[in-house]
């Protein structure tokens, strides 16, 4: 892998942002509020914020750039795709529980729901999270799509993945603002209690994390390289269902090669397409 | 241009929704606000929403595609880059407008500045944001930054320019969910009177607007491509300072073309080199 160094401690620090994010949004709810608990009081709510800290953003974060890590390319692409697909359930399963915690203390404390830019842009995230995991499944998991949908899909695939993971931060950064306008009263916000100066540091280590994922995830120098064994079937047109092919989590890494080197139009979209049916059907 | 009529649908798109954001952000101030003023008042405030709308977002996100119109591609590339940093020198002095009406109506009233959340990573997006231009002027524009120099930093250039917009968006977002938190006494946010609903709608057109943008700019085939007459030195490590070289928008767009066809490290790090040299050097 080039840059090896580089990467190592560009994932160290993304491990670390994130790790003490989770740990500072614990501490957040523990020192300075009310704790945790499921009892329709501000204990429950507490959840909202703690799970997605941890599973919508560092999990998610993790998801994201599994395939990147070059001690997991000598693994089969196939357990690969489970740990990208598994993580990601987690995270789902995790932002949802989130989401219940939310709407459970609005219900006990007869808050209204879903007023919010803030609730607007979370639930939108979320359900197109939930969508792109279940089409993830269906077409890069499963044994059935064709090679031509999965290249069709992957770029989209690929953009989905890091706008949905850059918006939930985003819609973290409202939350926050939401929480400790509501909180904080006396001393209140505008006069920067500690809490205050605290759970702002969070959401620049949020942001911070997003930052060092999404680099790590758009170098192409740093995808998963092509597997010895890979079985790509190279007449354009006639791959099998279900071909084993290699995959590469920057969508326009690829496409260009045909601009480079093919003059007619006809044969540059023969070249592209062959590009993306053997190296991006798959995640 | 592949997909040409995909490109123009997508382009109307952004032009529509990043200019119905300016129009509703000014129905805001207007409508529901207390219109536009320099007085210290609401009015004076009122230009940040506006400003930070019309200019840190809209005129920023043309700023990102405009070397991705078809019908630029016969202009010079020097022509490109002086409307690209011209567009982004616009929408930084509107952003610093943005900024000083906060600041002042916040002296003007004694509410304390720089408290939040929102306003650290504002001010954040608008310090790097001018860095970006200072940065991109002076290596990409001036013709005093060697090849490999430019080659080197456009990743950085266009990956930060991706980033700032986003977190500039994510910026706007928490701002309206302050601006609305403050405003609405009665009936508050949470009964969603008419102004929640319709500023809540601008914020979902933000998003829109920004997913649209990142969207044209990340599609390696719509690139501007490379100039018929483009002075490109061939041999490696030999290109002369300042010389006439292509650019991508894609940081990762041709270093991939290594990956495939040459074996060896060393030859293929300097097919890398090469690739860079020649068609990133320049934005």
């Amino acid at each position: 892998m080039e840059d090896y160094g580089r990467f190592l401690a560009l994932l160290a620090s993304a491990l670390l942002v994130g790790f003490v994010s989770v740990i500072l949004s614990f501490v957040w709810v523990f020192h300075y509020r009310e704790g945790l608990s499921w009892d329709g009081g501000a204990g429950e709510f507490n959840w909202h914020p703690v799970l997605v800290v941890t599973g919508f953003v560092f999990i998610q974060g993790i998801a994201i750039i599994v395939y990147r890590l070059p001690w997991t390319w000598k693994c089969s692409k196939l357990l690969m795709k489970f740990i990208h697909a598994g993580l990601n359930t987690i995270a789902m399963i995790l932002a949802i529980v989130a989401m219940v915690a939310a709407f459970e203390y609005h219900n006990a404390q007869n808050i209204p729901n879903m007023y919010s830019l803030h609730s607007w842009i979370g639930l939108t995230a979320l359900i197109f999270y939930s969508l792109q995991l279940f089409f993830g499944f269906a077409v890069f998991l499963l044994p059935f799509a064709p090679v031509y949908l999965r290249a069709l899909l992957m770029p989209i695939h690929v953009y989905s993945g890091l706008t949905i993971f850059a918006t939930v931060i985003a819609a973290a950064l409202m939350g926050i603002t939401e929480k400790l306008l509501f909180s904080l009263r006396d001393p209140a916000y505008s006069a920067s209690p500690p809490e205050a100066t605290f759970v702002n540091c969070l959401g620049l280590l949020l942001v911070i994390f997003g930052l060092l994922i999404l680099w790590m995830a758009s170098r192409p120098h740093w995808k998963r390289p092509l597997e010895e064994n890979t079985k790509v079937l190279r007449p354009i047109g006639g791959t099998a269902e279900g071909t084993e092919v290699e995959s590469t989590m920057t969508s326009s890494s690829n496409a260009d090669k045909s601009d480079m080197r093919i003059n007619t139009e006809a044969a540059r979209k023969q070249n592209l397409k062959f590009d993306e049916s053997s190296q991006r059907s798959t995640m």
